[in-house]
């Protein structure tokens, strides 16, 4: 927070990724803090400015996953203070509006309530960040940021609580069939959501075996490793026919969409949690109107999930860090978008 | 069932409904059983072909709603009998397949199970029909074809079940406050049923009074008699604001299901009956992802509704049979599709 400025992830273009020396993070409003970045990551959906941004947008501060120090609170602040170590949503609320009552803390009221995207002078990819609406949006952690436990309370920011959504909008329980399809990190905390949901059977589609063999480890009980026409017959062979009582679509393309429609039964859901990378796509009576299909799902209320999810990861009994599968600190993020991009890493975690 | 043939609807193209001498209809496999239809009506959904059906399509058997008395069965048959009054749904299922079990008979996983379009040469539109699954699709009535209860009873053929499934697929509730697209007989069904589930408010929309009035009757609070964006602005600005927990899409045109996402609150429902006009939709971050707005509904299980629905018909609680401000004979059917379709009447009954 001293000396010339915070370094900071800025995103040019598709395929450009640069770290800057970025203004001093300040506390602007009574309600914001400013913290020490001690952990951040790299998303699957920051992928998708990576893959298609246009240079007349760039550039844009990076980063919406994080665990670090209160370094400063504005004066209304009450609920976290210098020193604490803290987890940040992807999502600022205020964690008292009707919305965030309801747990749907992403759709939170509040004038200042945003994703990180839409604070272009913020982004978790840095050494610091200034928090609007502190008290609704931090969660204060019960381990030092040195703790081994850090990487799967880092997953709580995003891609855990996104998992976990994914399921709960399916209302996956103990007699629901599931299919995940996608083995990216969401996928993959889908699976160990839905695990913990107690579905009875869990098929993932996925076509990269170390991460097929992660979703193995966290619950999956079949693995289809084809696409298309190919992967719809394959899970619509599989005992109890028909398809999956719930398909999770962990991918946000549209042939994912259309591989969700292959393979759900009548009168089920489908479950979106990645951010589409469309518009527009079938839903009448040839897709989801005939058999009675729903459609569910949207962006986590992370907040909602990690108080919910947080004891489970202290007492041991789900281990989502193991989505990490590469560590770097800043200099190291552009190769680790490559490496994400390539599917040479599943998701890196960074250590600013 | 004797003389030259029996006499039905035929639609040869948009605008062209005929009544024809057409072939007796036959037993012709052991599970059907003869109706000798003794009342059936238009549906909105047969306005479609009617507005649209290409010339080259033509003849197609018209009609899916109807009460009739049992001519004959197959030797298979043993739930009605030879003189039973009957009410058929508009889908024809076995009754005990898995999906049936679930009370999802629209979806029945039958060789034989069907919708009446599916059926080239049957229609309820006519002095007789062939049902086959006869056990699983007919429901015996307790009243006979003379009753001033049968009008209220046609409708568990499909428009009272259309309506109740809308609301039913929403989740309506005594916590829910509700929008119902469409004046048309399927809204005013869903206003009805939701009334019937116990919502705390519950805004019709639509732009003819004589209908209006008749939603406020079945139980709407409120009616805003406009469409698109300043029907929109005229929901949003209802006391609680952000729009209604439950939408019901009962008009089935794309401007509808856009109404539909304008007036429908965050973390909240589409419910959709109405046969979709169109295929490809927006579902993507700018309409329904963003603010995890789910999208419910299908073909009605209107067989699995008649049970469930019948004792408040008969008890009078609920007089469904209002919808029908027309009468007529075979002869009066082609009349009478240009009075729905020129929004003369709302649903007209046909005594064959």
């Amino acid at each position: 927070m001293q000396g010339p400025g915070d370094r900071g992830k800025d995103i040019y273009g598709a395929g450009d990724v640069r770290i800057e020396n970025v203004p001093d993070s300040v506390i602007k409003h009574p309600t914001d803090a400013l913290i020490r970045t001690t952990a951040s990551c790299i998303c699957g959906s920051d992928l998708h400015p990576y893959g298609s941004m246009k240079p007349e947008d760039r550039p844009a501060r990076m980063g919406h996953e994080f665990i670090g120090i209160v370094e400063d609170t504005g004066t209304e602040v009450t609920t976290v203070k210098r020193g604490d170590p803290v987890v940040a949503p992807f999502a600022i609320s205020d964690n008292t509006c009707a919305f965030c009552r309801e747990g749907l803390h992403t759709s939170c009221a509040h004038p200042q309530a945003n994703f990180w995207d839409g604070e272009p002078e913020e982004g978790g990819q840095a050494e610091a960040v200034r928090v609007p609406l502190a008290d609704g949006t931090l969660v204060k952690l019960p381990v030092a940021p040195a703790s081994s436990l850090i990487p799967s309370l880092l997953t709580l920011s995003d891609v855990l609580g996104t998992g976990y959504h994914a399921a709960v909008a399916g209302s996956v329980n103990e007699r629901t069939r599931v299919t995940v399809i996608g083995d990216g990190a969401v996928g993959l905390m889908a699976v160990l959501s839905t695990k913990g949901l107690g579905a009875e059977q869990i098929i993932l589609m996925g076509c990269h075996q170390e991460r097929t063999d992660l979703g193995r480890e966290f619950g999956a009980t079949g693995i289809v490793a084809a696409r298309g026409e190919e992967g719809i017959a394959a899970v619509r062979d599989l005992p109890g026919g028909h398809g999956t009582h719930v398909v999770i679509e962990a991918v946000g393309h549209l042939p994912a969409y259309d591989q969700a429609l292959g393979v759900v039964r009548p009168g089920d859901v489908i479950s979106r949690v990645a951010v589409p990378q469309y518009e527009k796509a079938p839903i009448g009576f040839g897709s989801l109107f005939r058999h009675n299909i729903r459609l569910a799902g949207g962006p986590a209320p992370a907040r909602a999930c990690i108080e919910e999810l947080m004891p489970a990861i202290l007492d041991g009994t789900i281990e989502p860090g193991k989505v990490f599968d590469a560590n770097t600190n800043l200099d190291g993020v552009p190769a680790g978008y490559q490496d994400m991009a390539d599917r040479k890493s599943l998701k890196v975690l960074v250590k600013p």
